[in-house]
């Protein structure tokens, strides 16, 4: 099923062209292509970390502010592409656009993490739920034509939503949790609720990404950020089912180019068997998974993302270097040469601490793009 | 190697026999031989989700008074025996004792975790570690005897500790943590001094674990709570391997009785097969293990302990003995007759949590029991 976007998405084509890409690594590995070198870039790579970041967020306002705004949006995603050499850009937003759209209200206490005035807790809070119009999206999508014209085809720009499930931890428990006590009782106690919600993000989340793709995103990423926390068997019922729904409503194409998808599932080392069968081109992991292990699980069939320890770049530059050696040497020397195989696209296996020195990001990148390049030469 | 105390520990021989075992279901499963039913209980069985507990804490005072009072220990250790039919009691004690003994300072602000008044930062703290005198454990370890003796051998005792890496991410940290980017900060940096506080660690708890059993723990579990927050690689270097320099020290038996030792790694469940190769007799496997893979991987040579997931008690008792049916058809049927073979204990996949209605864990032992004998009769 390849649906088109309602009549109500917003008219997102792009007036002018886009320039052609100039780095193209990072979609050639997606679409399991050889390379010169393994790209690179790192989740949540415009961020707090970044000095330069912290000023433009300081002039917005709210984080809310800085996300709705075209231009300030524009500006942090190019932030980490200037500075270092990283491989992608990836959209700057929050994972939780697409349940504010449907009236849930979000909001961003300081120091705190997200808050919805209006939490799903109830049957009649679900009977409300419905997929929300994509023009209450539109600065989303008007911020993926402004990034993709200001990039210049430098590198590709990676769209992106948060999975059924993760929405949904967040829609039931209000915000943050540590324990997904509310979200998972109503998933026991209730499971037809739990999938009236699933079944309405996931159409929400195909819609909101089909309307970044048709506004110039070269790959889109769906962050199953909290899979993880689910039970054996619930994972697949309340996760995996919904990622599978909304990648069977995705452009596949645009403009006669294949779209890659990338599949994050925080935790998800368990079930990568089961995962290698999602329609989709690219499975990240985080760094508790093996990726040699991983290579032979799903290797032929998906490239693999991921999954150096974030935490690593508080270490000096030698030891970075050092676990980067590791990171790569697990996963091996990627497919080279003419037709498609296995190929890795390194990546953090979460999101990039604000507490980070810029500096080590730098060693990093130095560091993946060498060895990776020495590895190809060794074959 | 089964290294003896040390002339420091506590004089801990009880002067009085204890009573002879009653229901001895928990122990026959940890040493693989056929029992008429699965024994279960619970992680964090003594706790708040109970009444009972929050009236002695309420008597107690702070909750370190409550843990270091031998008569406290021993009365909300039995609380979850008497209510519930539960296979074991396991002592009521903090994880954090070993720490506290080493001079760190552990306290529990109220409605927050606990914290260490002397974190171990740098070089100069981590020189000043030492394996801690076993008489300020004394507390603990009178403990162990009174609950054993007010027990009457209706169940067996189960000692523990938190794993060397569990309790220096405690120590690095200095209480909780989400990123854990202190202890990783140093173990990415300064790989030398993380060694050294995890031989400290491990020769401590070993030292801490024997001296339960001598003074009348029937069986031990080492909670590597935090395992599971390392990178591939790390958790082997930095957990599992002290994990191991524990268990080469501890007494195998006492008293001509082999004691068991449970080994539980939260989040362990993509080096299952490494750890199969653990001297140890029981594996725990959180709720995001597929106890059928579990039992193929690790199965023949440990029994398995797990995995429903806490959040399951919140649903209806309909709803959790629907739960209870999957966690052990998913294991399947354990060895039956004489010898040893395959076994499973019931338990949680993490601590209950204190929102828990306690008539929904008397839903959940019912259905274990009821369930589990079926399964038998059925083969």
């Amino acid at each position: 099923m390849n649906t088109p976007l309602t009549p109500t998405a917003a008219p997102v084509s792009p007036v002018l062209p886009f320039a052609p890409l100039i780095n193209d690594s990072f979609l050639r590995a997606c679409r399991h292509q050889a390379t010169d070198y393994t790209p690179l870039w790192m989740m949540r790579q415009a961020g707090r970390f970044l000095p330069e970041y912290r000023a433009v967020r300081a002039r917005a306002g709210s984080f809310m502010d800085l996300a709705t705004n075209v231009d300030f949006a524009t500006e942090v995603t190019l932030q980490p592409v200037q500075r270092f050499q990283v491989d992608a850009a990836i959209l700057f937003s929050d994972i939780l656009t697409v349940p504010d759209a449907m009236g849930l209200g979000l909001s961003f206490a300081e120091g705190e993490g997200p808050r919805f005035a209006h939490p799903v807790h109830d049957e009649a809070a679900v009977a409300q739920l419905a997929v929300p119009d994509m023009d209450k999206l539109r600065y989303v999508l008007d911020a993926v034509t402004s990034i993709r014209h200001a990039l210049g085809g430098k590198v590709p720009l990676i769209g992106f939503s948060g999975s059924p499930w993760t929405l949904a931890c967040y829609m039931v428990e209000g915000g943050s949790s540590s324990d997904y006590r509310l979200v998972k009782t109503m998933l026991y106690s209730r499971p037809d609720l739990m999938h009236r919600i699933l079944q309405i993000n996931a159409d929400a989340v195909a819609q909101y990404l089909n309307a970044q793709i048709l506004a110039g995103a070269q790959a889109v990423m769906i962050f199953d950020s909290w899979g993880g926390v689910l039970a054996d068997g619930a994972f697949q019922t309340f996760s995996l089912a919904y990622t599978r729904r909304v990648l069977s409503q995705l452009h596949k194409a645009c403009c006669g180019v294949h779209i890659p998808c990338i599949v994050f599932t925080k935790g998800g080392g368990p079930w990568l068997d089961e995962m290698e069968s999602l329609d989709c081109d690219v499975l990240g992991v985080d760094w508790t998974v093996n990726l040699t292990q991983a290579r032979l699980i799903a290797g032929s069939s998906k490239a693999l993302q991921g999954n150096l320890d974030p935490n690593v770049l508080f270490a000096p530059p030698a030891q970075i270097e050092a676990e980067v050696i590791r990171v790569l040497d697990a996963f091996g020397t990627p497919h080279t040469g003419s037709g498609t195989g296995p190929t890795h696209i390194f990546n953090l296996g979460h999101g990039i601490s604000q507490h980070t020195p810029p500096e080590h990001v730098t060693a990093l990148v130095q560091a993946v793009h060498h060895h990776s390049r020495q590895m190809r030469g060794a074959c």
